[in-house]
């Protein structure tokens, strides 16, 4: 992505060759700034405290997080500690647990000088293939753009809803679920994007506004509350989110408040699209309903950042005095309501079958 | 309501008598101030500003409004005005249109010098017949509660979800969605209300958090996001929210996002009822997609206001410079989401037939 002309990803090695430059999430919209992490536990705490988020980069940040820890110290109990500090991070995403098992099996049977080199170039893998996975995930998507715009009226855009930030940001390059959006108007495809804003935490008012904007795409900034009221009068063609992780069986456990869109677009006969890249598939579970949601602090409910008229940010109280809040960071959309997964490999039904169809190697016997 | 040791209404007489006071709401809950009403002008800028907000508050303060349009010109031409200028301030809740023709109604073939005296009449009538029609309300719905009580198990509260405020502080007193709520916790039910923050203008955070606190409810607030995944995992023993416009064929129009609650809802066998005072009932709208749905502006999205550490109140920004925002005010329900309307006459299906049955001399042919 372009940011004031520059090309970045959201995670890179220092000049240095080793030091982790990510940029700090929880300052944008308002500051573009970065964060050099030199060890292990940085990187656990940028995971746990958010400046890098969403499932890919997570991913992206533990893999590099284990070649930190490999560089200090590359006995196996320093990498099982490292594993377990990063894996304690975040309990939802389940590329954080994929990405730390493949630097494990990296560097497992190596003798210990290698280890650092070998950490740091499956880390740098794990990125690529991220980017190259969601560059796959766009051109599978953008038929179904180019599908519907060409049952619109000329000149009239194709309205794709999204929530959170399934982006850029949330990946190493692209991202999953604007992926296909990027490639659509890159083509010349006349594309709007309604962008929730995905309170709490605002990831898509901060984050996916953000992104949009710096690459020119239209988009329009919506309360989680409006999108049911859109896709009733047809201002909506079709949904395309992010997950955090998908069960083998097709159930779509993403930021909170998918679920609803979910329901609102099943009611209202508009196709839900996930960007799903293969990492976030759980091979291991059939109910999303069994998969644990994390519970972040009552207090990133109760107040908020953003930025005075003097530019300078501040974070304010929104609820009265002992109003105690919950902040239940995800939820689960049940496969039924699932149009089809766009993967790096195709679009697949949200199933059992459409899952192991595409990824026979990796399916359940 | 009691606000710290004093009972309040939302609208009051001043001591001189004539003049109107009312809570300022957007200042809540981070300051309680009263502001004074003494034209028409005032009245109608209090209703289009939101310092008053709630459907049958709004018609209460447009019928003060047309007393004090009558104590200063009684004609009909300065009446006619007033009744235009105040129906225009906000468009969706039907209360105000209810209201104006009743003041109207009252006005009408009277000498103009006997106007003002029973405008003041005829609009203390409305605050008084609110304050009837909320508690009939509260009495309707509170077996709903206790019905849901006896199915818990011992010392396990009622979880109630409510959206937006329907709440003391959106009527005259005690509240619409909120009566039954009031009613079983004073005769000492175990209940927990879910406060839906209700982006963008957070009345769920601001309004119902705060009159909940002060009445003694527990109660937790929540980013609109959350109520679906409260109710797939069962959080959530009932839902009760407002209405602005109700069809008289049962579809309810309320704040944003009431219809993905109420999706949910739906998707997990939850009850869903709405706290509907017969003069929000619109007898000639047959469907409630036809409902003119209020855009405020963009700015309620873009920026929020809330209380710095330093006690200050300052308005803060959230989204990029160049983001645009969409700021639609209202959804509407369709009949076939919603268990029950709690009407102060009873309980009725969302349906023709169940309201005509209740109404039957409001019933068109």
């Amino acid at each position: 992505m372009n940011i004031d002309g520059t090309h970045y990803r959201t995670i890179w090695l220092d000049d240095d060759g080793w030091a982790v430059r990510i940029i700090d999430q929880t300052q944008l919209p308002h500051v573009f700034t970065t964060v050099r992490l030199t060890d292990v536990a940085g990187a656990a705490r940028a995971i746990k405290d958010m400046l890098v988020r969403g499932a890919p980069l997570i991913g992206a940040t533990a893999a590099y997080g284990m070649a930190l820890a490999a560089r200090e110290d590359p006995s196996d109990e320093a990498l099982d500690r490292a594993h377990e500090l990063l894996l304690a991070t975040r309990p939802t995403a389940v590329n954080l647990r994929w990405a730390l098992d493949e630097m494990r099996a990296a560097l497992r049977n190596r003798p210990r000088e290698a280890r650092a080199a070998a950490a740091y170039a499956r880390a740098a893998e794990i990125a690529d293939e991220d980017v190259a996975i969601c560059s796959a995930i766009g051109d599978h998507g953008l038929p179904l753009i180019e599908k519907a715009a060409a049952a619109k009226a000329p000149g009239e855009p194709v309205n794709v809803l999204t929530h959170c930030n399934a982006g850029w940001l949330a990946t190493v390059d692209r991202g999953t679920a604007t992926a296909p959006i990027y490639k659509a108007f890159d083509k010349g495809v006349s594309v709007h994007v309604w962008v929730d804003e995905t309170r709490p935490r605002n990831q898509g008012a901060s984050l996916t506004a953000y992104e949009l904007g710096h690459h020119g795409v239209p988009h329009t900034v919506i309360a989680d509350n409006v999108g049911g009221h859109l896709m009733q009068h047809g201002m909506v063609d079709l949904c395309i989110v992010g997950t955090d992780r998908t069960t083998w069986t097709g159930d779509v456990c993403n930021k909170i408040g998918t679920y609803l869109k979910a329901l609102a677009a099943h009611d209202n006969g508009v196709p839900f699209y996930i960007g799903l890249p293969s990492p976030t598939i759980d091979w291991t579970v059939d109910d999303g309903l069994d998969i644990p949601i994390e519970q972040r602090d009552a207090t990133e409910v109760t107040r908020i950042a953003g930025r005075t008229d003097d530019g300078e940010v501040v974070t304010v109280t929104l609820t009265p005095d002992g109003s105690p809040a919950a902040n239940y960071a995800f939820d689960v959309t049940p496969r039924r309501y699932v149009t089809g997964l766009i993967t790096e490999r195709g679009v697949a039904p949200a199933s059992a079958e459409g899952l192991s169809a595409l990824f026979p190697e990796r399916a359940p016997d």
